[in-house]
């Protein structure tokens, strides 16, 4: 049970995520003299956020969202339905790969290249400008074409640092991608349970569930801006039960503790067939406007109920 | 000091509202071994709520609003401005007037009939069909035309139970109105204090003051509409100090004790350039739709702070 | 039927402001060569907007609105019920009164004043400050005074300049009124009809009907705000027929020419469960924010529907 | 220039969905008499969508959603950047896939199975259900799947019925897939021009940039509640110009012709900071509720503008 699982195989972008939360402390442990949790391979992303239902491990790391392709919409789907999951943590990774070698091989002498598909139309300007008349060699992901050098498949891979390491490689290139700025945010998820205390800069995130009725979404939506909660994240989701009615995840800035959250978080509650939480948790930088403070209004009512505007 | 202004003379409606509140105990003593309050007659209406102001009378009682002829806004003028005042109770009583006589004067004997112009307007059709043939002589009130006929100036006056009883008059028909149904609502009116407990058939009264930008009321309006507060009344008027500029009357059904009246509250005291609170006070009935309870949605926002969703 | 009925008696404010409307030709013929209108007194304000139903009268010219009571709720609640009324033109008078008297009589020598109680309550200060010692008779209207006066039944009148100089008095004192800026809209009521034509300084008011459901007025409001229609007035009024029903008085800038205000009217028309239009007509000055323009958005529309973005 | 663009290599499902559209006859062409479009494959949907603003083909038909990864942002984003573009069809298909064997080749005697690695993780129970003890082996595309299967480099592929019959191999299987009822939404790209006539069911897409201050989503999206138009998705995603500032993609029922929509895409034109029209065009089957029309209230406007209400 003091497992963490991930998107295997070994050596893949999450398992890096996973890597760097635990390094900034961001993996929580119930104790502080608690032993590491043992990262868990698994072969999709659903299977990890289940691995956590079924109590096989404490937690999951798993992506949320990309800059090129956006939600990651299988670990959404993933968190909406089922028993209730929370989100504790997250950690943005710069998209790049790392280009390994089998030992002492250079450049020139490179062949073929063993590639993710999907890894492979990422890099694939980069390729052509320097590692041209090469043979693409399709892996089964990036840690695998770092394991199809190391046996003897391929020449080089288009891998993550990660895997270079753990198979011996040399690093020929490292933080290489066609596209700028490609980003992977991924999430700690565990159980329900306290979330982490509110630091100003926070996340909160929920799936609605609306009658299927004109205006819905728009009075939910509503409940959030008349209090100047800054929404970061809007996606609809048709739901598979009922034609024409859908389901919507949304991101915002704020934590519960917030006053104006959590009264929005009620608002909602109130309005919305089904609401569920899927957590409040750090930043660490803030990515919007701060949700306000309320006190001032709180204080001017405390003074009417006493007789003294 | 322990004195209740209205707008006199003596034997006004507005005084039988003030002894109708007294009466069923709706007027507040500082103690409940209190002297009871003097009736102090004043001219005008804001006379009456400014004495409440200079310290010269603990409470007014003032008409506020008239089945007729709608809100009294001479009233709800001077309770916007000035230093602020509160509301503590109301009364609704039906307009309808007594006919007085000159002890032992039979109705084929009146010759003409006292009666303030707009209390003359009122009994037309009555006067027409059961005291054809007379003259009408204008009086400077209710009260004043009872006066007229103990002083011999008229035979019959149109006037008030009380002011016939006061002035020793016989009283030829009661309950005399054209138009049926015609109601006053009075209020008493004190210094700001502590608001009257929460009955749960109660009234809350604002006076907001905006600014000048399109869906600035909408959006005010809005923050009692998502929180399904039954709004009850409202009224424009133009402010003084700015052309295009105005303040808003709002009564809603609800007190400031409510989960749901205090969060809207709160929202109109950030929303607003000015909230002046004008009371939450008993109605005895019930007038609309009771503010919505927020316990459950309370209560489920604390199983999400304890991590038990 | 070439008549146009006010509140009589002869000589009041309203036979000033119909008199005026004809002056700056406000008062539309069907043809340029038409006979003038006779002014026809009525009893009441409702009574004058009967006559036009009737057809005993082309026009009616009533008071809609006084800067210091606000909406002459009477005339409104007439012009909401039973048959369709329209609004053709305004004007705004400011309300002052004329003190007349005996002609040849000298202010020292005035013993008595009549005046309508009313009006004697809007210049009580000037009466103290300047005809002290005087005695207050009371009179059946404000040209009434006048006619006491002449009747010899008063030295003086409070009254206006029309009764003054119908009844052949001498002016004391004129523009006499303690609060300053006090005034009275006035409109011209007949059948319905095509309104005057758009002057770009207009004036549109409807009444509205709404379904007894939370958020219904807000819902209607935001109609026009969202359509930047600058709301000018807003009343709400009990309906007689149904518990806790409202009907709502609101007046805008713009004419039912204005595309954005005919997009608003439709709307309110879809949503409302009864519109009544009470009509479109020039103010002469502007009042508020002009309603915006559409063109720029259609001309876009059309580019987009001929495939040229 | 009389081409089609769609993501290669032959044999995918993009090429089916274009095969499919012609075969409907949602392919527009110039005139009845006009030629057969010639399919051409690009490397990825960007540049398909690019082939089309370049001139080099006349229409491009690429993925825009899909059920289980929802949609396809790299479509998306492409049409929201650079020159205006515009959708003249859709085609749903269900995705599910061919398992292509060589000519001959029993199940049993199965070794390898060549797969794109994104559609092996979608056949993943299939293959251990029905190819057991099989080894996997990654190939660049669906398409390239059959290939290498032909090329000797496999015993079986997961590939599409269109890759299967064009390299000459026996189907083992057919509408495979582990998760039932996935399916890709296509669309057919050109540049703008008129949009196909309204059919009564149709979708209406649009991007939106907005100001970034609270509640602009909020209010475009009123403008389409307001209005009664069905929204069925919509995302955000930021922009890469600004911090915290995003687009929006919207798509909804009803056509660019239907009163209503045309009247909310006027509304967005004037709030939004940018509004790009991604067209409006035929659906088949109505998807949810049906735009309402505004012609009683357009004709009971008109009735009174001649003054007959």
């Amino acid at each position: 049970m003091p497992g963490i699982a991930y998107l295997g195989p070994e050596g893949t972008f999450t398992e890096a995520a996973l890597r760097a939360l635990a390094a900034i402390g961001m993996i929580p442990s119930a104790d502080s003299g608690a032993e590491a949790l043992t990262p868990v391979a698994t072969d999709s992303t659903p299977a990890a956020l289940e691995a956590v239902r079924a109590g096989a491990v404490q937690f999951a790391c798993v992506p949320i969202e990309n800059s090129i392709d956006g939600p990651v919409l299988p670990t959404l789907d993933s968190l909406a339905e089922g028993d209730p999951l929370q989100i504790y943590a997250e950690l943005t990774l710069d998209v790049s790969f790392t280009i390994a070698v089998r030992p002492g091989l250079a450049a020139a002498d490179v062949r073929t290249v063993a590639a993710f598909p999907v890894a492979a139309a990422q890099v694939k300007k980069w390729l052509s400008a320097n590692l041209p008349n090469t043979e693409l060699v399709p892996s089964n992901s990036n840690a695998a074409a770092a394991q199809d050098v190391a046996a003897g498949r391929a020449d080089a891979a288009v891998s993550t640092a990660l895997a270079t390491e753990r198979y011996g490689l040399d690093t020929l290139a490292s933080g290489i991608v066609d596209e700028p700025n490609a980003r992977t945010r991924f999430v700690l998820v565990g159980c329900p349970g306290p979330p982490p205390p509110r630091t100003g800069a926070d996340r909160t995130s929920v799936v609605l569930r609306l009658d299927n009725k004109p205006g819905a979404l728009v009075g939910a939506m509503n409940e959030l801006a008349i209090r100047d909660i800054d929404l970061t994240g809007i996606e609809s989701r048709p739901t598979r039960t009922e034609l024409g009615t859908y389901k919507f995840y949304l991101d915002f800035i704020g934590h519960i503790d917030d006053d104006s959250v959590a009264e929005a978080m009620r608002a909602l509650y109130r309005r919305c067939a089904d609401v569920r939480y899927l957590g409040s948790w750090p930043t660490g930088d803030v990515v919007g406007a701060l949700p306000p403070s309320f006190d001032d209004a709180a204080a001017w009512l405390q003074r009417l109920r006493e007789g003294k505007p």
